[in-house]
């Protein structure tokens, strides 16, 4: 998701917005250079969410190991589900142990935050959970919708299971990738805004 | 680099530092969620430089080529180079066209800000521009120091050379890798703060 003050936040709060500010800049003749202050929440944008971010004394982003945050990927086609997705919508795919599953909704076809986003379901969580995945990506600045106490995050997150949220995939055929998400370095914080790229596999 | 509110800035500038603060935070029962705010420059530790942090017109870092970005690599050992790197520092390592090479240097063997960094010098940047690399990576908060006009700067960007900054090579061997530099993708800044990996080609 491209970042700038105007872009969707979660539920549409002002106070979520990322902001910037230039603190450095040119002259009337051009000399000198530009710089800027930028200010945004953790969960801005693309992101990834760490354990730390339900549970206390859980691993904070910069602990999440790069090896399942680069590596194979594949995006599934989830456009046909309406709201949330359930297990019986996973299970056709095939999901294998160690996979990292990108799941292309019908989030990624509108912009804007829209409050009734297609999100996972916690027994869809338990389900990839099960099958031993190294990590979920979803095209919602969420994973889950209103769900109390947050199960689908506890699930996954409690598992050591890497959650990608806020990805855009609207022009990427499902099929398999080669997966480089990379969240800043935050030291000891709840989740870090993230570049996520897909490079195709020849 | 690791991110964090006590990490080396350029120049030891307080301002330059990045602030955290915690916006929601889990209750006494350890229930609920966290969330947290960051606010930190575009040229903090690991970052890349567009355009337009030295022209005015430039191009904005959220518009650099993920081609340019994402590929393959070169570091090249200049352990031994004390100061300024020249052009016959270079020339021994035989610099092709389209390469990205990262400049391993005594900077990564040290911790903290050092005033005396080892950095590129114009003659230097102007036999890469010339060579048609499509990246310099240094493991300095700049790429160059007290050079009057920033030409080293002006040399690269002004050629549409991707310029990484803050590397760390401490522990990385000379020779090449596949590099996933990523940064974040700010619209219309002048730099962002970027996660890089290495990966080793087999
Ligand atoms: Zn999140
Ligand atoms: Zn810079």
């Amino acid at each position: 998701m491209p970042i700038h003050p105007g872009m969707p936040v979660y539920r549409n709060r002002e106070e979520k917005r990322p902001a910037f500010a230039v603190t450095r800049d040119f002259d009337a003749q051009g000399a000198g250079v530009r710089e800027t202050r930028v200010s945004l929440d953790t969960h801005t944008g693309t992101h990834v969410d760490a354990p730390l971010h339900l549970f206390p004394d859980g691993t904070g982003v910069d602990r999440l190991p790069l090896e399942a945050l680069v590596g194979p990927c594949r995006v599934l086609d989830l456009t046909g589900v309406p709201g949330g997705i359930r297990a019986a919508d996973l299970a056709p795919h095939g999901v294998r142990a160690g996979e990292f599953v990108l799941l292309k909704t019908r989030n990624s076809l509108r912009e804007g935050f829209d409050p009734s986003f297609v999100y996972l379901t916690a027994g869809a969580a338990a389900f990839l959970a099960g099958r031993g995945v190294r990590g979920v990506g979803i095209d919602a600045l969420g994973i889950e919708r209103d769900q109390p106490g947050h199960p689908t995050h506890r699930t996954l997150l409690g598992r050591g299971i890497v959650v990608l949220e806020g990805l855009r995939l609207g022009t990427v055929p499902p099929g398999e990738y080669w997966l480089a998400a990379l969240p800043l370095r935050l030291i000891g914080l709840d989740a870090a805004p993230a570049r996520v790229v897909l490079v195709e596999m020849r």
